[in-house]
């Protein structure tokens, strides 16, 4: 159930350069718009519990993800593998599924949950996904069960994404 | 948000052949499996109200879908498109990956809302997805907006369904 | 490198039904178009062949495909997972991106070798991928490592195929 | 046909980090490693070629990719799409298709060629895929029908991809 936040936290000034606008334009300045600390934190936290869903039974590697909306809701995901390898729908993809179901097309971060030694980038499905509905300033914090955390923005992780401008 | 449903309308009866578990044995035979009219109509219609939340920019093709898990509860999904085409999710995978993301990892029915001029089923992507969480006798309602409707077995559906058992 | 057949062997009657155009109708007819057993064992024999080439280091399960295009060559594919499972390719989708590339976009036939105790069917991201470019009565044979054959028509694996008709 | 090129065009030495290998560290510094000018030409002329076989009836938006194999070949792919959009295969993905059932597992170059008004980068899927088998030195030319070129690593695209060193 997407926990309702404060919504004087989340930073809303129109970031520079929307994500479904940009054409090729390096990102290489993009840095993580500013998200009050403890939402982030929360989202982290609401993504170590979707972890714990996962259906991973072929990779054993189990993901929890948490978008941000701009509602101010937080919406979760895990991922659910399927035994046609290609059919694995990723935690990131289930959390920004969940948001699109109710209503939220745009994010303001995202948080990701792995049990890597190190913690893990989304993959570009997931970037591709994310920038549907994301700025490149989009904050995306990447954390392990040891509790590292790193954070980057969209557009460090995918400087030159592909657009709907391109089509 | 899923609503609570009756579980004695459900047949939990042992299906004849687990989706997880058959090994290209024709299902020629598979029928639904009975689930109470009022539980169909009731996912018919939860699957009418998600797809109003659909993102289908690309393809102007809302979905909504809905299925009921082992546990009596409803979860649901609409199709959320990208500029990237190969990375649409249809409906029936996010309704699947919100079921699994709260527990649920048996599927007894699914019923899936499109706007074409006849029911229109799930592709093959979505039935394989069906068929890792439900079994062939599975029943799948297909309803349009004129109230069409249409119900068939995951079983008439894929009947030589790829299985786990063959990895 | 497509090998050249003979076309007199393959049976170019207009199916009853265009999986393009088929509108939810039952396919419970369906049966295998008659295509001459010298050039289904010729797929068989070139699918053996590619799955040698498989990338499956995640899934160790290496399959092979062969399409037989209308213009009676043939186009093979292998399997090629990724780190991030949902980006798996199947071999069969792989056959028909082969295929299409060659400018063929009607196929005829096809072929699936894996290793698996039994003849294994394709996934239904397979079986979508090709009705968009095959009949329901295309035959589709399935082969294991031991020589076991099971001939099916493409209509008998999916026989209520989403199609471009419900757009 | 794959072409046999020079290979004292191109570039062999280890690249400074292996794209399996690394763990989330930033590629900033990447930088697209030498390849012959004549070479990436050929790229994008052979990329230019697929590309009128490309099946993009839904999007319109037809692309053509060509990627340079370790032993010195080259191998082609244009976009394959599908009514069910998520099954769309990208250009790139069918190409390095191809060099993976012809038994490469290792590429050197790519180039991508869209009819968009700025070169178009692939997609995050696309990303994720050349990853798998290139470096983050591997250099990716993007080339659009008026012939203008920009040329980025991959490493420039991802700076930090999901790897197998994460699973």
């Amino acid at each position: 159930m997407p926990a309702r936040v404060d919504q004087r936290t989340v930073s809303r000034r129109k970031p520079p350069s929307a994500a479904n606008g940009r054409k090729g334009r390096p990102a290489a300045a993009a840095r993580p718009r500013q998200v009050a600390g403890e939402l982030l934190e929360d989202l982290a936290l609401q993504a170590a519990r979707i972890r714990e869903h996962a259906y991973a039974p072929y990779s054993r590697f189990k993901v929890g993800a948490a978008v941000l909306g701009a509602s101010g809701r937080v919406y979760t995901g895990c991922n659910v593998e399927n035994c046609s390898y290609g059919l694995a729908l990723c935690a990131e993809r289930g959390a920004v599924a969940a948001a699109v179901a109710a209503g939220e097309t745009s994010l303001l971060a995202a948080a990701v949950l792995t049990g890597s030694e190190e913690p893990s980038p989304p993959c570009g499905m997931c970037l591709q996904t994310l920038a549907e509905f994301g700025s490149p300033e989009m904050p995306v914090l990447l954390v392990n069960l040891r509790g590292v955390r790193r954070l980057l923005a969209l557009g460090e992780l995918m400087p030159h994404a592909f657009a709907r401008s391109f089509l």
